[in-house]
């Protein structure tokens, strides 16, 4: 039997690693490396320094390969993500027939935790379910950019007993937004906390949390939201790329 | 300047801990320990076993203390939390000023994150802007149950482009629900999941989830709802205490 691991590997900073995911990196034959756009060379560094870090005494390989991207012209977000994913499947089953041997591991790295705004999960459900490939696997949870922001901002996520919703940016500029009292944005590509009407919402904002080129900014919205689409815009010019998150409290 | 490190060390499986929480732990001189109620003993120890395992060289010492308990009388469920965490301030602060020295650093090990569903970060910044203590202090985020659950489970915990809710069994019964098509309920003490009316709604429930005694049910919750209510029953006598969360799709 072939055998995968999806392993959470944190925010950005190689101590955001669990013991769990250690103990799981130094079981895995084969990696595979899929980043893609202008981050992927950033990425592809951060993956291997992550294994060249931890594993001790277990040989491994990696294996890269070309990953789908979406197709972002006219087509509706949920149908051009789907597509996405047939095509990683695609990608998937290749990789688990031909590179991956009997009784080998494979090893999934995800950033931040593999149960949030992740494929990778559904994706070998699907190959499952549709009977093409067997395989076992197993999931470990990582540190996500939630969890990060909050830690560096040492903010809680939550009011007492109030509720929090993360969302996508896409969803937030959409004005479909729930009443929890707390939310967190992630996958913002357009400055949606331009949208919030309430200039006395307070934000929480940071990008490539635990890393060293770290960004922090929070305030009063009406006060920092200039800051931080400057702090952005400028971000993105200089490195290429951005991941960023934010949380907003209402007042 | 006295320090203080607020540790979130998982949720229940020592394997949980990150990298960066083990060298904050290896950094502590005094670890408060406050845990409370039927799981008390436990959870004390689950804490020790920590330290044991991880801390290499360097000396600790625990300080364990009454912790104050939340009035379940007829109060508002804010104002009572609210009550507590005054009560919380001044043992922290008592903490702080009896048994820390300058120049040491004093630990809190929080279950989960520390910005989830838990009142330290609250009371550190109250005491703070109070005046009546100074230190500085960081945080170290830490595996939630919600993680450890999706992990178990093998699922994503929103869906393509959705949007998550994370909230309480209080507002769930409550009927105080968004419209995130995927909701975790935590601190659930009577079976809120009954509420919901959609039986075709799909549920992931896991309780003492990363540890020996780990509990998984999932099914359509018209299916299985019985089997939890029973499962729930069970541990909980057995126990003297359960520690479980759930995710609930809509359909």
């Amino acid at each position: 039997m072939k055998k995968l691991s999806v392993i959470g590997i944190g925010a950005g900073d190689p101590d955001h690693l669990t013991m769990q995911a250690v103990k799981a990196l130094n079981l895995v034959d084969v990696f595979f490396l899929m980043d893609k756009g202008p981050a992927k060379d950033k990425l592809l560094d951060l993956r291997r320094d992550i294994c060249r870090r931890y594993i001790v005494d277990h040989p491994y390989r990696f294996v890269e390969t070309h990953s789908p991207e979406r197709q972002r012209n006219d087509l509706d977000y949920t149908i051009s993500v789907e597509a996405l994913n047939r095509a990683k499947q695609d990608t998937f089953e290749r990789l688990i027939n031909e590179e991956l041997s009997d009784g080998e591991r494979g090893g999934f790295l995800v950033w931040g935790d593999p149960a949030l705004y992740d494929s990778t999960l559904r994706i070998l459900q699907a190959i499952l379910d549709s009977g093409r490939c067997a395989f076992e696997y197993d999931v470990i949870p990582g540190i996500t950019s939630v969890q990060a922001l909050a830690a560096r901002h040492k903010v809680p996520l939550n009011d007492i007993g109030g509720s929090l919703e993360i969302t996508t940016g896409r969803r937030l500029a959409a004005g479909q937004l729930g009443d929890a009292g707390s939310v967190v944005v992630m996958l913002d590509a357009e400055d949606a906390y331009r949208q919030v009407s309430d200039p006395d919402t307070h934000i929480y904002w940071g990008a490539y949390v635990g890393t060293p080129g770290e960004q922090l900014i929070a305030g009063r919205l009406g006060d920092v939201a200039d800051d931080i689409e400057r702090t952005r815009k400028a971000a993105r010019q200089v490195n290429g790329w951005i991941m960023d998150t934010y949380l907003l409290r209402k007042r």
